[in-house]
C-alpha cells in the first residue's frame, strides 16, 4: 500500500512549489479557456441549437487538443494535473502530499474561474454553459458515468507518467492524457456533458452563478479519480519484480 | 518459422500473469466504455438516424483515440492487446503461449460485455448497438472486409511494437495502432462496420442478445490477424542479418 | 533576467542563418499555403456560407496538422519558429537577438505572401479571405482574445522547446505547438478568427488588397506572445536548483 | 550536390531489397485501401452527393492517419516511401538508387491496384472514385496544386527522416509524413484533389479504367517531389559527406 502523505507547511511553501502552483494556474486557465471557449463557439454558429455530431467533434476534439497541451506545458514544472481529480487521485496513491494538493487545487480552480471571466468578456458577454446531464439522465446515471470515464482518465495518467516503469510511454503521456478526454467526450458528452475534472465545471459554474448540478462533477470525478490512484498504485506499482517482462 | 507454444499452466498463474490479464480486462472495458459508447451516443444526438460523414468522422475518432490510450495504458503490463485478433496474430507468431493468450482473450471478453453492460445503466437503457454489416452488404464481402482491415491492424502491431527492430518506432506504437483502426473504420464503417477485433463486437452482442452475424466478428479479424502474424514473423522477424540497415 | 541581445550583423548573415531564413520563408509558405487553403476550400464547398461546426474542425485541423509540420520540419534549421510573435516572446526572452528576429520575421512575412498569392493562381483567382472579428465583436474583444490564445501558444513553445529542462517533452513539442493552435480556433474561430500569428493574417491581407483591422492581428499576438516569453523565461527558466523534481 | 545513382543490379535483388518490395507494396495497399475506402464509404452514405465539409475531414483524416500507419510500418524495413514521388524526390538526393526506385515504384503502383480491386469486391462493386481536377478547375492549375503540396510533403520526409542531423525529429517522424497530407487534402481537395501520390491516384484509374487527367498525377507529384529532394539536399544536407545510404 502506498502511503498517503499530509505533507510539511514549509515544503508546500517552497520557490517550487510556488512555480508549481503557478503552472497549474497557467495550465488549467489556457486549457479551460479553449474548452469552454469551443462549447461558446459552437453555440454561437448554430444560434444555441442542440448539440449535433459536428458539434461533438469540435468540443472533444479541442478539448482533447487542449489538454494535451495543458499537460505537457506544465509536466517539468508541476507535473501537469490541470485536475482535482488527478491531483487526489496521485494523493491517494502517495505520488503528492494532500497539503500540496491542496493548493494544486485551489490554483486549478482559480485557473478555471478567470479563463471564464476572459470568455465573458472576449465573446461580449455570451453565456457560460455550465456542465449539467442531458434531458432525460438521472443525476445518479451522471454521476455513474463521470466516476467511469474519469477512472480511465487518471489510470492513463498513473500508467504512462506516474508509474516509474512507464519508460518510452512517458514520451507520449501527455498525449494519451489528452486523447483519453477526447474520446471520454465523444461518448459522454450528450449523457454526462464529459466533464472528469470539478475545475473544468466549477469556473462555468462561478462565471454564470448556476451550480445546479454541480456537485454531480465532484462526487464523480473524485470517486473515479480515487478508485483510479487506488487501483493502479496497489496492483501495478508493487516492488516486486514482474515475471512478465515487457518492453511491448 | 517462429515457434508457436502451448505454455505451461504454472507460467499462465503467476502473479506477473494475473495483472496482465487484469489489465486486459480494465483496458478493453475502458475502450469499448468509450467506443460503443460514442456510437451510442450518436444515436441519441439524431435520433437514430443513419450514419452520417459527421458522425462516421465522431464514432473513429473515437475508436482511435480511445484504442492508442487503451494500448499505451496497457503495454507495460499486459502488452496491451485488447483485442483477441491481436493476441491470435501474436501467438501464431510465437509471441505468447496458446495458454496465457486464452486468459487474455477471457479477459478481453469479459471487459467488453462489462463496459456494455455499463452502458446500458448510465444510458437510462438505451439500445446497445452490434456490429453488422449494412443492407446490401453480403456476409462474405463483410468477412473479407474485416479479413483485410485486421491484417492491417495486426501487421501494425507486428512492426510498431512486437518487432525487436522497432527502435524508436516503439515510443509511438500505440499511437499507430490507435490510427490504424481510426483510419479503417473511416473506410469500413459504412459496409462491415469496421471492428477488427472480436471483443468489441462480441459486448454488444451479449449486452443486446442479438448474435445476428457475430460470427463475422471472429471469421474475419481472427483470420486477418493471424495471416498477419504469420507474414510478418516469417518474413520480416527472421534473425538472418538484414542487409537493408535501418535507423529510421 | 535573461538578456535580451540587439546581436551582430555579421552574425546575421552567415550561411547558417541565410539557411535559416530560406527555411523560415518555405515553413511559413507551407502552412499559410495549406491553412489559407483550407479557409477557401470552406467558402467553395459551401459557395460562400456561415462557417459552421464542421468547417470550424475543417479549418482547426488542418492549421493544427500544418503547423505541426512545419515547426518541425524547420526545427533543425531555423528552430520553426513559423510566426512573429514566437520570434518576438523568444526574443524579449533572450532565445534570440533582435537583429537576427527581425530577419526571421521578414522572411516569415514573405512566405505567407507568396503563399497566398499562389493560392489565388491554383484556384483560379478565388478570394482570399482575411482575419477578421465576427459581426459583433469588437476590436479590443479581438485583441483581448488574441492576446490570450497566443499566451497559450508562445508559453507552449518555451515550455516544451525553448527550456532546456524540457527533456523527453522536446520529442513532442512541434506536436504540441501545432495542437495548441488547433485547439485555440476552435474556441476564438467564431470571433477573432484564431491568428495568433502577424504572418498568417499579413499575406492574406496583401494578396486581397484588404488591410481592414489587420492591426488587430499584429497587436493581439504581438503583446501576447511578448508576455508569454517574459512570463517563462522569468519564472521558470531561473538556473535555480527546483525543489520539486518532476520526472512526471 | 549530392549524388545520383544508378545502382548495381545485384543490389536490387538482395534479399533485403525483395522484403523492401513486399513492404512496399503491403503498405501501399493498406493505405489506399484506407484512403480511397474512405471516398467510397462517403459516396454511399450521401448518395454520390458532392463533397461538404465533414465529408472532408473525414477523408483528409483517413489519408492522414492511414499514411502516418503505412510509413511507421515500413519504415524499418523499406525506409516506408509508400508514394513514388516520395521515391523520385528521394533519388535525385541521393538517398535511394535509380534502380532500387524503380522496383520501389512498381510495388507501390502494385499495391494500389490491388487495393481498388480488393475495395470493389468488399464494396460489392460500388465504383472506386478516381482523382481528377474539380470543375471549373484548369489542369494546369491542378498541376501547380499538386507540385506545390507533394513539394511540402517531400520536404517533411527529407527534414524529418533523411536528414542524418534529424535528431529526436525521427520518432514522430511517420506522424508529420502523415498529418502534411491530411492538412493538405484539406486545402487542396476541392481543387485537384489533394493526392501527392502517383501510385494512389494510379489504382483507381486501373480499377475503374477511367484514366482522364491520370497524368496531372504524374507531373504535379514527380515535379513537386523531385524539387523538394533537390532543394532540401543541396541546401541543407551540405557539408556531410553522406554518401549513398539507403538508410531511411
Amino acid at each position: 500500500m502506498p502511503g498517503i502523505a499530509f505533507g510539511r507547511i514549509d515544503d508546500s511553501f517552497s520557490v517550487g512549489s510556488l512555480k508549481a502552483y503557478l503552472a497549474e494556474f497557467i495550465s488549467t486557465l489556457l486549457f479551460v479557456f479553449a474548452g469552454v471557449g469551443s462549447a461558446i463557439a459552437y453555440n454561437k454558429l448554430t444560434a444555441d441549437a442542440a448539440l449535433d455530431p459536428a458539434g461533438l467533434v469540435a468540443v472533444a476534439v479541442c478539448h482533447g487538443f487542449g489538454l494535451f497541451v495543458a499537460v505537457a506545458v506544465g509536466a517539468n514544472i508541476s507535473g501537469g494535473h490541470v485536475n482535482p481529480a488527478v491531483t487526489f487521485g496521485l494523493a491517494l496513491g502517495g505520488q503528492i502530499t494532500i497539503l500540496t494538493g491542496l493548493f494544486y487545487i485551489i490554483a486549478q480552480l482559480l485557473g478555471s474561474i478567470v479563463a471564464c471571466l476572459l470568455l465573458k468578456v472576449v465573446t461580449g458577454g455570451l453565456a457560460v454553459p455550465i456542465h449539467n446531464v442531458a434531458a432525460g439522465v438521472g443525476a445518479l446515471e451522471g454521476v455513474v458515468m463521470e466516476i467511469i470515464i474519469t477512472f480511465a482518465l487518471v489510470y492513463t495518467v498513473y500508467a504512462t507518467a506516474a508509474d516509474p516503469k512507464k519508460g518510452s510511454l512517458g514520451t507520449i503521456a501527455p498525449i494519451a492524457i489528452g486523447f483519453i478526454v477526447g474520446a471520454n467526450i465523444l461518448a459522454a458528452g450528450p449523457f454526462s456533458g464529459g466533464s472528469m475534472n470539478p475545475a473544468r465545471s466549477f469556473g462555468p459554474a462561478v462565471a454564470s452563478g448556476d451550480f445546479t448540478n454541480n456537485w454531480i462533477y465532484w462526487a464523480g470525478p473524485l470517486v473515479g479519480g480515487g478508485l483510479a490512484g487506488l487501483t493502479y498504485s496497489n496492483v501495478f506499482m508493487q516492488n516486486e519484480h514482474a515475471p512478465i517482462s515487457s518492453d511491448f
